[in-house]
């Protein structure tokens, strides 16, 4: 964290804030309609009337079925923004995704919803309503990360906190929040956990000698990897109780089987779950289309293109399909909330075994390409079919909201900064705009840009050192003598900034990244061993 | 034309074919399966049955009507392939577009239609269903061009083919391809022609005094401009009879009303066509949203974004939505083929005055951006709504398509060289697939590259010598060693070359590009003084 102070230096200004003694958690603003309902929530918009339209319509369901609405996420792994036929791919980029659409077009299709630039990151402020600068869970977990501090000592998760008003909580498919004993998924509030601990990539890097021979043709190198604590299985585990190895990935053609099996394990679960008393919460994450892919017996040749990636784009939207035909047959499709999204842009760095966004850079970077992400939100008969906006929201917002759907509200955490949203009146009520009124985009310890309004501000940006590359080779850089601003109807690629010219919005908007430095005051970073 | 042996001269043998002494139309090929059915029509792929299918369709339709269907084009200038919300634009880029959105959903929107890149070109291709470079049409005709030989004196235009089987033919809105007498719409074909001989930028550049002060504050400059032969008026000519001013332009405050005062004429005439007892051919061209936009009084601010174009998005959509109704409220929406598409990509050079594309480049290339364009088909009752397509369009096979539509396809012309293909049992069997295999795309008179399945091939490109200029500060360039080969699939925003790795197709392709370059053998390019 030792550069927190320096990149939140926002025209030298934030970094006084957070060094000086003036203890202003609100800057003063001209741009913001925002409202702050205590000093450790993120402020919001807010909308009376549609919140309580909202708040009508859940009660009525809740009196109909005496029973709290299942959730159910469906993460999808460095999909791009563009990759969903819905979001300008699918059929014409040689991957249908006619689940995926239908759904966007019988719910409330997101045009601005974000993630954050990487995986990890993305998981943790999911299950944790909390900015990945604040839990230290900033980069994706590697093998031979040393981890110096569990972060979730003293996080709290959603399923944590789902499981105190009776939820039964499931996460299947992948974690990548942490491996060792304490960080696992039924460590730290999931009452069950079936899926892999790592990415797809970490594990293909053992078994896949085409791809890397100097590791997987080498007998001492394969040790000194499994040295390194990287996992090789799927895993099964209860809270409280054992972990078991299920299935051991040795070979390609396993791994490619990874989603197949957790789809299975979610539609029994389903049906399981649906006949119980409890409602419950479903994460299921899916291991592809994350790099390396590989395309499942099923599904190999399936799509258009034949390129891997696309065949598992296919196989996962068919799983999509599947998992929801499962809670239909259940009979809880209509009192279960469904979130379809990516953890972040695609991972161009692995072309062709890659995805699709209009936008500039991607995964890995804080342009548009990097962090704007799909976002389907589909409840039959919650949500009013056909709806799209564009109004801001971040995936973060998805604790909060979970929560208020679950009669939990109260449950938020107040001893910590929560900077997630409610976005339960945005989803519920036909008309409804969005609580959020600006999101943040870091990058690792670096705060990089915020979105508000159709603007965008970036005080450091990634530069790419190699063509094509937006990981393995750029810097971060601090902007010139004026922030990059651009405005994203206009410019939805940022490639004509208006900053100067435009500097009506210049110190207003520093300004708000001043009032959000300011929260780091009071709940300052925390350090897990993740820094560089 | 004096590049034409040149710049066909792919891999050097293009060349050698068009100035040796072989008189070969078709060269073997692996990878075409489509076929010649005349020396002078563009192979196409043979799909019996959909075509059967489609004529079936087409025929009771007939039986019911009594009467051929009408024909109306809506086309918007330099619209953007991102700019309508069902190709991802829309609300999420500050301007929505219901009325489009429509028609995408309940008809057939096609993700993979190609345009030329400019303006011009476009126009007379689809009005001849020849390639600019057999039409000497080569490039947009500009204030102060001089042309040698009139093109149409020998071009066959759809209107004029289609008034010999009794439709009534209206040009409403703008033309801009020729002004002369001898090249006006009423002069070519149109019964008649209601609207602008130029497009918005050209009549602007002597009203608009913040833009051009130069021309516009210098009495001596503007009277200059007038010499040059530029119009200024909104005009209404009838075939063989006589042509009036209708509005004279003198201010940009006018500018902006002109599509309205097309539109209400288009409204009209539909209604007054419909009541008669001929079939109709309506092409409504559109001015906007050709820079320079204004927002017109009734739409200034109404969209999100308020930026002049995002309005003028707005407005297009608004008009479109109108034509729509007043067809079906004269009772014959179900008797009437509509096509939504634009003439090329976004003006990017008169940013921010321009449009959206995802794909790189725009207007004025060869690149996606150049010349992939919405392309919608709406038919009600006749064409499934719906449907998507990523197989292959050009903007050119309307001609032969609307021929078919009228029960004309016997008048396509047999003495010149036809480059469109008829479509129509793609568009009418449920499921049709594309008759067309490839597309050739020229800019001017240089042959620049071809798609064909996935890939697309450049054997020349534009470079740009100014960041974001596509058209103002470019080169064309030969390729080096080998041809630029991109697959769309996988690199929609031609980023990443497989050529060479990819060999498998360079010959092939090659190949390809020989067959096309050889039809000029025969059938030789034209010019009309619009080279350089």
């Amino acid at each position: 964290m030792r550069n927190l102070a320096r990149h939140t230096g926002i025209l030298g200004i934030c970094g006084a804030l957070l060094l000086g003694s003036t203890a202003q958690l609100s800057a003063q603003s001209v741009l913001s309609k925002a409202t702050r309902a205590s000093e450790s929530l993120e402020p919001a918009l807010v909308h009376p009337q549609q919140a309580e339209t909202a708040q009508q319509k859940l009660d009525a369901l809740f009196r109909k079925t005496g029973k709290r609405p299942n959730i159910v996420w469906l993460v999808v792994d460095d999909m791009g923004y563009g990759d969903p036929g819905s979001y300008g791919g699918g059929g014409a980029i040689g991957a249908a995704t006619p689940n995926m659409d239908r759904l966007a077009r019988e719910g409330l299709k997101l045009t601005s919803a974000y993630s954050q630039p990487t995986c990890t990151p993305t998981r943790s402020a999911l299950l944790t309503g909390r900015l990945p600068v604040r839990t230290g869970l900033t980069r994706p977990i590697l093998a031979g990360d040393r981890i110096t501090k569990n972060p979730w000592a003293d996080e709290i998760s959603l399923p944590k906190l789902l499981g105190e008003v009776g939820y039964a909580t499931v996460l299947s498919g992948k974690w990548h929040v942490g491996a060792p004993e304490g960080m696992r998924p039924h460590d730290v509030g999931f009452d069950e956990f079936y899926g892999f601990y790592e990415a797809e990539k970490e594990i293909s890097q053992g078994v896949d000698k085409r791809r890397y021979p100097d590791l997987v043709l080498n007998p001492e190198r394969l040790a000194m990897l499994r040295k390194t604590g990287a996992s090789d299985a799927l895993v099964h585990g209860f809270k409280g109780g054992k972990t078991t190895d299920v299935v051991k990935i040795d070979s390609i053609e396993t791994m490619a089987e990874g989603d197949r099996m957790t789809k299975e394990f979610s539609v029994a679960k389903i049906k399981e779950l649906a006949a119980g008393n409890a409602p419950f919460f479903l994460e299921h994450s899916f291991m592809k289309v994350h790099a390396d892919n590989f395309a499942s017996k099923a599904f190999e040749g399936k799509s258009a293109s034949k390129y891997a990636y696309k065949d598992d784009m296919v196989e996962v939207d068919a799983y999509v399909g599947e998992i929801v035909a499962a809670l239909d047959e259940a009979g809880v499709l209509d009192n279960t909330f469904i979130f379809v999204t990516s953890d972040n842009g695609p991972q161009l760095d692995s072309w062709p075994d890659a995805g699709y966004t209009p936008f500039r850079g991607a995964k890995g970077s804080a342009w548009e390409g990097g962090v704007r992400v799909p976002g389907i939100a589909y409840w039959r008969g919650m949500i009013n079919p056909g709806r799209e906006s564009d109004d801001l929201f971040d995936l973060m917002d998805l604790f909060n909201t979970s929560l208020h759907f679950a009669g939990a509200a109260d449950k938020i955490p107040t001893d910590r900064y929560i900077d997630g949203i409610d976005q339960t009146s945005f989803f519920i009520a036909d008309d409804g705009q969005s609580n959020r009124e600006k999101v943040y985009i870091w990058n690792e310890s670096n705060l990089m840009a915020m979105r508000m309004y159709e603007y965008k501000i970036h005080v450091k940006v990634v530069e790419h050192k190699a063509q094509w590359l937006n990981i393995d080779m750029t810097t971060v850089s601090d902007v010139g003598l004026a922030p990059w601003l651009f405005n994203l109807y206009i410019d939805p690629k940022e490639e004509y900034p208006v900053g100067h010219r435009m500097n009506a919005w210049l110190a207003s908007m520093a300004g708000e990244l001043k009032g959000h430095a300011a929260t780091f005051r009071k709940y300052p970073p925390k350090d897990i061993g993740l820094g560089r």
